[in-house]
């Protein structure tokens, strides 16, 4: 295992604050664990939730589960901490000292945040608030990796591909597709992980060409085309990989579809630089499978950015105009999918250098 | 494998519609993937939306992500199905159609939309609506299990068990948490489950009894006690089963505690038949451990419901006065965490039936 830099979770909170002042909220409450990560370094479990309460000038208020109270104590460098029953039906009055009547404008997570907490959160201030979105704050500060991120999302990428060299290596037909899936978190676990970052896909044959998004107790066979996708989470960062693969090799048709899907992930890998936008890496992808023929055949986004959640900015799709910047980390992963024919898809991880890009993941794309 | 009687996935949707007409609600949407698989038995993956729409009276329309609808059109009972571009800012959009001027009170659950989706809602509805919580509703008809159903959590329940006995039977120090913890899933798959029904947790010593929630790279030494708390999902339906281990027995302290916890479960289930309150069941645990010294030391519920959601109704817990009825499902572990000393929690599945209960899962529970 690696040891990487301090994460500067104090200097996030700051940062934050800079643009809830410049936004005028008085108080941030932060739901989205990954969100929650991002500024207080601490892991809660899938099934509980927390919050953080941020204001707009001095210490944040970090509020976790009864049962998380001394590890919170052990392990968060947050030292407001404050408990709330489980189990109960409003979390939120845990809050109540942070609700004094100045606080006007609450920040809020508002695609995450439900109506209910929405409404338990009013229906506890005296006086008018407002709930405005603070998730695009968070965002614009979680779209640049610093340099402990990156050594973190190069560690994650080094295991999944390690992961996924293993499986390439002991592919073979009669394999259940939900018996492969279920042997990369072991995997990634024994090599640090703490877990998959996103569940496990492994399709086949007709399967993968639905393209259908869940696992199934099918053997996978000769002949077929096979995606395998996945991720682990080191130290709260993900990483994401995808392959196409084969037990067989390819037939004439099959082999044309996995080309094409390879030069388009490279054709887009080769826009990657800071200035481009991200619909130009998003075109060098789709323009390449339409001139092959296969435009009606890529129904999905080219990348998506990655970092503490496995889904995050930047978008890399049609019409998305954000412009690349060093630091960026996000995925590469065109696809085609034929009916009759199979599916491929290659995905990486890079990361926008001051000159170009890095690619973070390292596994074989060919196929026999 | 098992083979399961078929589930009657229409018969809940006209048994919602009742429940509709008698609240006056003109649309039910629904967005949480364990609701929606109650109503159509269709599998999303967890990071997918997909929502439901369940109109008073009439044919339900299901909305899927563009690349679910091969499979939706395949796998799914309902003949009404829209597609949603996925990464998009409003898939509500989708829902255009459904929300005719007739439509004032909207059925959602409110714990679940979040707050942006609310006011898309709201926002495309040229009408005022109201969006009232159809939670309610929908728990009461997933409180009481079907045949088929408890076929299912029947099924779910073994393989759980089975995993049990094997890590019981192969537990040795040195063992690390994390690594033993991701050796489930592989386990329940090959027995025919999805995959987990939730983060397994393996924790020994200072970290079961901190109580600590997260799994680490700790491993599990001679002289502590050791928590194993994990389940499947089977053709949807969860199950969650806890054992407390040892590699090597109990100190005299240590084997108090675990006895106390053992004679609390085992209390709290003799309570256990139609008509009791849920509060009495409880009361039977914790009162045995607070009789036993161990009053403070136990944080938590003695059990909550289980089916298509790991945590759903009945909640058996202090102040609740659910009363059981046949075809519950539920948990019973009552635990005690003791700084020093260790943590002892038995948890076991059981079914309510005409006369009392039936245990759904079957793994040893004493420590040599």
């Amino acid at each position: 295992m690696i040891t990487c830099s301090l994460l500067d979770h104090e200097g996030r909170i700051f940062a934050l604050q800079r643009e809830l002042a410049a936004e005028s909220v008085d108080l941030a409450l932060l739901f989205h664990r990954d969100n929650i990560r991002y500024f207080t370094g601490f892991r809660i479990n899938k099934v509980v939730s927390s919050i953080l309460a941020i204001p707009r000038a001095g210490a944040p208020t970090y509020i976790v589960a009864r049962l998380d109270m001394e590890r919170a104590k052990r392990d968060c460098w947050i030292s407001n901490l404050l408990a709330f029953p489980e189990d109960t039906p409003d979390i939120l009055s845990a809050l109540d000292p942070l609700l004094a009547p100045a606080v006007k404008r609450i920040g809020v997570e508002r695609g995450v945040i439900t109506l209910e907490q929405a409404e338990f959160l009013m229906n506890r201030c005296s006086q008018q608030v407002s709930l405005v979105d603070v998730q695009p704050l968070v965002d614009r500060l979680r779209l640049i990796k610093s340099v402990p991120e990156i050594e973190r999302l190069r560690e994650s990428a080094r295991i999944a591909s390690l992961v996924m060299r293993a499986i390439q290596a002991d592919l073979k037909p009669g394999l259940i597709e939900a018996e492969v899936a279920a042997s990369v978190e072991p995997m990634l676990v024994k090599e640090g992980a703490e877990g998959t970052s996103f569940e496990t896909f492994m399709t086949s044959g007709s399967n993968a060409w639905l393209p259908q998004r869940v696992t199934v107790r099918k053997p996978v066979q000769d002949g077929e085309m096979i995606l395998l996708d996945m991720g682990g989470v080191y130290d709260g960062y993900c990483s994401d990989i995808t392959r196409t693969l084969s037990t067989d090799g390819l037939t004439r048709d099959q082999h044309r579809l996995f080309d094409a899907a390879r030069r388009a992930h490279d054709a887009a890998l080769e826009t990657i630089r800071p200035g481009v936008v991200a619909e130009q890496v998003d075109a060098a992808a789709r323009d390449l499978l339409r001139a092959e023929g296969y435009g009606d055949c890529f129904p999905h986004l080219t990348g998506h950015g990655i970092g503490l959640s496995a889904h995050e900015g930047p978008i890399v799709d049609e019409r998305v105009r954000t412009v690349l910047q060093p630091g960026m980390v996000f995925t590469v992963e065109p696809g085609a999918y034929v009916p009759g024919v199979g599916a491929a898809r290659i995905e990486d991880m890079v990361l926008v250098t001051e000159t170009g890009y890095e690619m973070l993941t390292d596994a074989p794309t060919a196929i026999e």
